[in-house]
């Protein structure tokens, strides 16, 4: 069976395990404050071309995202968010359970606009019976494996800061967004146009790990308290260091996103040729595409695992299939050849 | 000004002053341990025909969801609800603030079905991932002025039983819902088909209060600590015995419902006669008519304060039209002479 | 049966009532926006001597707290307290329930030093692994009675400035505090030294109602939708402008406190002149002698309800003697003459 | 520098790393249901002869912590703990920031006693206006080093029982307190007598994780929900059941914290003989020596790094000297070696 239907099926790129056993002796302090953690903190800095933003480890997206909003947050605030949003659907209520509410956005492809933002600020105006928006969350790539573009993050960016709002960018797979071949964010582009994001580690290559970057100053007052406080913090924080050191190294990071993004359209240039319905055209390392209930049962038979996504009708679904740092090449033929057979 | 915006405009029923005057300088012990809570109690059950219920006085509305909703709820579970819902619009997430997610169904009418949460509750099923749905929170009557009958609560009801979800029915404005003139359901229904509800006093005549009935035994175990923890335990307890129980006695609380109800009912008719629509066609204290702007500056100059529930186009408004409790007949003659103007 | 243990056994000053049943049928706007607030609001303004503060009218005194409290803090800071503080102690954890620790102090009078919280804030520096110090809780007059000088006050005051604490002041005995013979506090130094106070009703004539007084504008930035979310936002909001403006009026509030104190006072007198021992000498509204368990026996068969504080030793108990805004002269005559009989 | 500070200052027993570097490749479904995880949980279940237990994998202490109790307590409930407890001292607040008191205990030696749970129980009773003690917390081995004995845990146990209360061990550090030569209790005594206890993994060798083992089947119910909620469900869930794998084969883990113990034995006898006080005398792996500061200021000359615990007098400090899994028996050598020279 080849699973083509999550991005951490496996372990972490064999440079990390190497740099845990060379260093696994080496006494250092605890809770991130070794010299793993700084080295790593600086080569994130580097690579996002933000020289005075605080960098954080943490073990978990979920983790991250409740540290990160319940930090932001004054206790009637809410957080404005696609409807879609990790947050808002797949995190058991760990939003809620700080005390905020997710204040959901429709949406179409997983992302949200600049107006809606506008309009639901509006709403709420000084309405002291409301929710009062405090933030903005985004995806990046979304949920649903799109990416903003530039102007579409700016217009974001430059609403929140006219609202008086704060823009966070929740990067577990920003690896992924970074090489989308119709993008045209640059790394850079992400520490500049948001005032927290995270360097998504989990499903890019390490055993775990997300780096919280915290690009505006007054956001990181006391931060580390809230890590602790919401069970973050962890006490060989070294293990997180070390595996930003190595992902960060000869930009790892973004050549195993361009590597799992650059196969992913090899498998969506065969998905269009044999005629697949994309429920949402994608251009990272998830791709949505509609089988009838005969092509699933027959591309499982032939010996791949794709993730159910949700039933279109009585005889569609869609799918998700999904690459990753480590999905070997062979696994993209085959899985290529196996379409042609439906 | 005649104020035909709100059902909580004035004081309370000239009964509860003179009571609350009585009494006043009688010693009794804090907290609702007095024996006019007691009294107030028993009216309460058998106005509701559910001998074996627990009564407890609360203040405020929002309060008494609050307090409900939380101490039903396990921490990874949210609350069932129309997205019109007042837990979710209007108590500035009083009950994300207990931890607890609103999951909100879409509605035409302020109600939902129990097919929406069969569907909702088959969605989440087993997904630890997801907040899973504990309870079902509905509105009688609803947030625009709309009734159950008693086969779609029944069907909700039985719905929830099966589901293994608790029912609670928010009765801020339940007085004025047994008055509807097209609903079915009797008092005693309220308490047959549900696990809580609350008794709304604050808009039904009394300067404030709800009493929440649970009739479920086991969310009975310690409410009172939870009614303490959120701040809703009043020291002079007594105040809202007193009121209840002048509210329940020879039926007032229902008279004072039927009476606003058939003001409004008046001036429903008037209004359509007129040729107005109504965004929603209700059938309690509460209406819902569509007013030009110019139609509404009119009525205005008239002398008649109306409340403002939303804009439709741009030259319509949806305004809210509210009788009460106290509204003289006077008035509702006058609005109509006035609508005859428009 | 004369009752003795508590303030809070009656309705109101006859004076509310009054003002009550005279204006029951104006129409006000909801929520504490209308007239009667305004005007309660400038007449606590003027009473305190603090023309810049921001009042706010809340129902009751653990709903004051919990708001007032959750308001200030950051998510990782905690409140310091005396281990005796009502807070810590009889309010079901409300505070936690807002996710802050009560940082208890031991104390033996109910009241806590300046040096303790300078103590406490050393203790915790920056270790981000404890709580962090945000806050101090002082009630006045305490749980036991006593007050705080002026010259305690003023220290706390500012060593919670050079700390970067706030200090909050409980005022739910506020007037009885105010008149005790030993003490040297005006209402205009507890507006002069705290950022924030309570000004108590229900324990001292009104039917319900606790002002909250915001010195620190820093404080005051969207309070309201904090009374909203935890549930204190009172629909009429005008009954509690309608209280407090009758108990501002003409330093009623201040009168009816020395009144209940002036009577305490000849009991406690009365008590040392038995040769009973004061377990706390407190010069407010609240005494605690110390009866044996014949003496408590023998006062209860002579018609007097006294408030089991605490066993002292197993022939020994403390008592608590409360004298009200509204305990009769004739009531302290006949109690002072059982005494006599033990 | 020879640290002697702390036990997690290192990597991992180089078993965890060689499985890990095995198994790198492999792929499983993620959260914790891989076959790694059961194959953990079975060995677990074995090594404490619990086989009807429940066992779920987290990644570190104060979040096992916080979502172990957060899941047992109702709303209105708090954990009674030894005021040195972790959860009361060293977690920023975790536990109440889930909305729980910690209903801190005095204590000489880390430990409290089923009397003083007994006395706490009895206080509250039934009074709503007080935290309802809900659970027991205690530490083996504690924060300072000592152990429970089999009696003093059965009397707790037994204590819990009859008051409806349920006892909850943090054994973070419970291979070291297995070990300890003056204690009588074993692995399965752990399991026998408790509702939930953890087997800390971060302080005994592996890279990080607890494993929460939960004994009363009513505790289990959708606990899992509560791991997701608290941020604690780890992607690649397969990393925790590899560790615990490796550290239950063969006894390593119980190997560990004997060896550790042993190793502190000889220092606690060589500061003995040198006529050191200890401040605590604990049994495990941690030891609590009272230095001169002179002392201090010399061993650290002497190039071993110890923990400052706090301040005795003004001239002399309690110190923590703490070996662990992995302390090479030269660096006790040679720390003994500098002991003589003081």
């Amino acid at each position: 069976m080849i699973r083509l239907n999550c991005d951490y099926l496996e372990g972490c790129h064999p440079s990390i395990l190497e740099k845990l056993t060379e260093t696994n002796l080496v006494q250092t302090p605890g809770y991130g404050t070794d010299d793993y953690c700084k080295e790593a903190a600086d080569a994130i800095r580097s690579a996002f071309s933000c020289p005075d933003s605080a960098v954080h480890f943490l073990v978990g997206g979920t983790q991250a995202n409740m540290t990160v909003i319940s930090s932001i947050l004054r206790p009637y605030e809410g957080v404005l968010c696609a409807d879609t949003g990790h947050i808002n659907v797949h995190e058991t209520g760990a939003i809620e359970s700080t005390g905020h509410k997710c204040l959901a956005l429709p949406n179409k492809d997983g992302r949200i606009t600049a107006s809606q933002v506008t309009v639901a600020a509006a709403t709420q105006a000084d309405d002291e019976h409301m929710v009062k928006p405090g933030m903005v969350y985004i995806s990046m790539s979304t949920e649903v494996g799109t990416v903003y573009n530039l102007s579409q993050l700016k217009d974001l960016y430059l609403t929140c800061k006219q609202l008086g709002l704060y823009l966070f960018i929740d990067g577990a797979r920003l690896g992924y967004a970074l090489a989308a071949p119709t993008g045209d964010l640059k790394a850079a582009d992400i520490a500049r146009y948001c005032d927290v994001f995270t360097v998504g580690g989990t499903k890019m290559g390490a055993l775990f790990g997300e780096a919280v970057v915290i690009n505006n100053p007054e956001l990181n007052v006391r931060f580390r308290y809230m890590i602790k406080q919401k069970g973050g913090m962890l006490a060989k924080g070294r293990l997180l260091g070390i595996q930003f050191s190595a992902l960060m190294e000869n930009g790892l990071y973004f050549q195993l996103g361009k590597r799992a993004v650059d196969q992913a359209m090899r498998i969506r240039k065969a998905l269009m040729e044999k005629g697949f319905a994309l429920h949402v055209d994608s251009p990272t390392n998830q791709l949505f595409p509609v089988f009838s209930d005969e092509q699933w049962e027959k591309i499982e038979d032939l010996g791949f695992k794709l993730e159910f996504n949700g039933r279109l009708d009585e005889e569609h679904v869609v799918l998700r299939v999904c690459t990753s740092w480590c999905t070997p090449d062979e696994y993209v033929d085959q899985f290529i050849a196996a379409l042609k057979e439906l």
